[in-house]
């Protein structure tokens, strides 16, 4: 890691349905059917709430104040793809505006998860185009050094190779592989419908202790009430 | 401190008409009243804006990525109580989610400080149980460590004794020992009071400068004007 | 840098109808209309969505954790002006809250930018002042230490200079020295002339590749397609 | 917490011969024989390399950029104490340099632990006169507003009461409250006796795997080895 | 990304030889020749200068404040190694101390390099072990939660797999993939031929605007010279 | 500011002799002659310790991950100089190495002031050649895009114009403005004076609090004394 200056056309994607069903269950479900790995860095935040998206990852590789290559990207989106950018290095400048949202937006993409800046976000939140970023900035970019298109990248922290599904909400940004996402999604759904029936015990009063029969393993552990 | 693995189950609280009555003045002006100590780190953030409670503190010591002792935790709280809750080291995971919240809820807990993170942040604001953290994170916690509840902790800080009164609002969390409820309240009505007719008399165009006589000890201090 | 102790009360202000006019563009535009420099660093947030301004610039020079020239500032105020509060130190105190915004507003002021911290948040949302700060803090100020107003500043790594205009909006805030006022004007204008086109442009398909004509510098810099 | 304007002066400390022989087994050894507590933030960092001191606590709260509680505080100091400095909002400023640290020297003060900055630190280091802070920073203080001596105060996110005996090396500062002084003492020798000895069976080759039994445990957790 | 609780014992490394002879070119001449990837964030720092080593990667995948997999993976150093530590969270805890480093140092590995803390680090240096880490702390680790052993890792922004090369010196921390590595070395060895002449030349006064021919390519930019 | 592409070649510089005679007293009494303004922020920080230098400033400013002027502005530098580089968005890539510091040294710098990362440390510690930056990085730099020499800058924070006074030691960064050399080198003269009898006085056990006269104004801030 990395090659530079490749755009890999045709990516093996993970499954379309497989994909677009993950949105629902959200960030953090997906990351605990994911064995509790998969997370990107907890400094990744929307930049408005309330949107959830799942896709297929398209990604980018960019270089310091050089946002070339999201053009280059653009070209290689496919309905249901989020694009993933990460940088050679830090950087907080704004990679991406309202004309580049428009653009991936026609092709088809759904949101863009980029560990740098983005700006126009107030036309972004209109034009309900999601951003997960570690910065707004106004400053805009160079186009002059070839990053690369859908090889595998480090997008804050996490390996994300091109086609596996991108989940992200208010709660953050989580990578399934491709090759996990059948399953995951089958863990995620069991996950889900026990929620429910505990979100009704526990309004009722019970406690997780009980619950979860957590009082013995605490008593083993040592723990003393004191009155 | 910090003793591990105990939890303390009769403290002593804060009178509960004082403490509620301290939330109506908000974060700062109970900052003021307590003569400018007491507030948490300003990187203790509401996860969504518009919140403002007071109440009493149920105090929890957590291991990093281990949320084992919010269960022991919610046992303990009473109507009316805020639970805040300290690391042992620096951690961002996501401890709290809409199950805890839940469980916390139905014992009648207002609101939770926690040094470190959370998650379920959209059905937080829709159950409207308000949280204050340092980070928001879809990261799930194991519970293999022990910690305590009801010792006093250091949270963003802060030192808060079990049964002080928390007072948190959109401008950050303040900690108010019990033994000095009465008093700060006090001092907090009677800056309330003289507050609302400075708003009038400043929206009317008197500025600071006359209004609290400070020309004179800025001219003292040497403050020159070049036209 | 810095003169201490010192308040400039005629200063040269850009043409008031140019600073206005500013406003509509943003600041994403006006930093490319004076091309791509007077950013002030993106950690500077706006403390609610939304507010797009500009005006000129009054500075103030602050002491760590004193907030007295503020008081000063506010009777060197004119309307269209936007105050630039610098401090001598890093510091995240609440310099600033609902009386002083008050005095503020009452004297023709459109918004505060500090390089610190602010309080009373909602209530500046409600009275529609906007903020663009470092953070928020409940934390007051003393009132002991001199400091300057309307000398040159740095404010979160930009000078700005006295009657400089200032453009602040949810991307970040940009400071135009009063001499290239007009000129970046005229520039904004033509820029944003384009960009209506281009959004339709790019909304029907056309990509950024071809609409910019990139595919042969790409080439030249040496981009592999991998099928 | 906390009071301000107070000075108190008859402080009870930790026992002396203890405080003194906690020095030699550093802080990782004096951290674990506390049960893992009492650690100071590990942003805390010593001015030069190899220092290793142990002390008990003479305690300052401090205004920011403000250090007329040094002064003060310098009088408080009796040989074998270590200064620790809290600060009421983040501070980067010069707190202390080679006067301050000539007073305290002469007190018979063995160190500052400050939650801030220092200068002067080639002339600290030629004086043997070592200092655990955040920061380095030329800048000096005023001598405006009081704080207060001998009061409880979180330093660096740790509680530290007056008499406390502080241990501080290369790997941080730990804090140990002086009612578990003796027994911590206690603890770490016994560490410290086994210590010597694997280090011998680690250097000849055996496993920690082996010589702590943790293969059981491993393969209980699941781990599986795949060739 | 990722898979817990696996170890894998048999894993390519990269050729030896080639792998020790890259270690006397240091990071930035390495990167470089690696056409500027494979750089670690540069927050990673050395816990004492002058260490300059080259090694293959054992990596392994730890659980926030455990270090139960350190153990894990010492079995599987060989001789040449440099071991690469990842967090599935950010901690700074201290993962590794003197008696870990003399089981590490035995099996013959080089370096440890960590996403995280360390302590014990006066020994450390004193054994001739050095770490590239993000912290110190003296605060240790549990054992309770599995990792992973030579599964691919991102360590500070990184993707490290298994056998690759690892070169760190004052400068970083750069991992050179295995496939690449001896394409590198001659890269590097080209480019250090190249810097010995260099250096004279510069030396005696040559620019290297006028060395590297620049100051065409600068006038055609539009760089103006005022006098 | 800033104005882009040009390069000032006849820059006023403070007289010589006066900016050779500040070095000698350090950053904090310099600092301290000034009326302590002028510090750039405490993260800037010597790559080895020990330097202590003054120079007349050189200024430049680069864009991200470039390093073109630095080489334009090596041919600026006159004996007895500092260079002062400031960037147009936060970078901490490696601008500066042994080449670009054998340049610079055979022009006559006499150290590099850059808010950004240096390379090759080690070498550059061997050279005796200083640096204060914000960051150390393997990572190099672009030559694509121009920024200027010799304009104001604001580095770390403060205002530097070509031909100002750097003063640079293990305490930090001071920019003594040119027309303020001259009374700034008086001041510290006379400040200095008066240290030599202070260090004395204080190891002789004269406290602060009596020498400057401090308990009258505490007792009249209301400092009381507890047994």
């Amino acid at each position: 890691m990395y090659e530079l200056g490749v755009v890999y056309r045709n990516i093996p994607r993970a499954d379309g349905a497989t994909a677009d069903a993950l949105a629902q269950f959200g960030s953090a479900t997906v990351h605990e059917a994911m064995g509790r790995v998969g997370l990107l860095k907890p400094y990744m935040r929307p930049i408005y709430p309330g949107a959830q998206v799942s896709g297929t990852a398209v990604t980018v590789l960019l270089q310091p104040g050089d946002n070339w290559m999201l053009h280059v990207a653009a070209e290689q989106i496919r309905p249901g793809d989020i694009v993933v950018a990460a940088v050679t290095a830090e950087c907080t400048d704004g990679y991406f505006g309202d004309l580049l949202a428009t653009s991936f937006k026609a092709r088809g993409a759904r949101a863009l998860v980029i560990d740098a800046g983005v700006r126009d976000v107030r036309t972004l939140q209109q034009m309900g185009f999601p951003v997960w970023s570690k910065a707004i900035s106004a400053k805009g970019c160079i186009k002059a050094t070839l990053g690369s298109v859908n090889i595998p990248v480090v997008c804050a922290g996490m390996l994300v190779t091109p086609g596996d599904v991108i989940v992200a909400d208010d709660d953050g940004v989580v990578c399934v592989p491709a090759a996990r996402a059948v399953l995951t999604l089958e863990a995620a759904r069991k996950r889900e419908a026990n929620e429910g029936d505990k979100r009704e015990i526990f309004a009722s009063g019970t406690l997780g202790l009980d619950y979860y029969k957590m009082r013995e393993g605490l008593a083993k552990a040592g723990l003393r009430y004191i009155d």
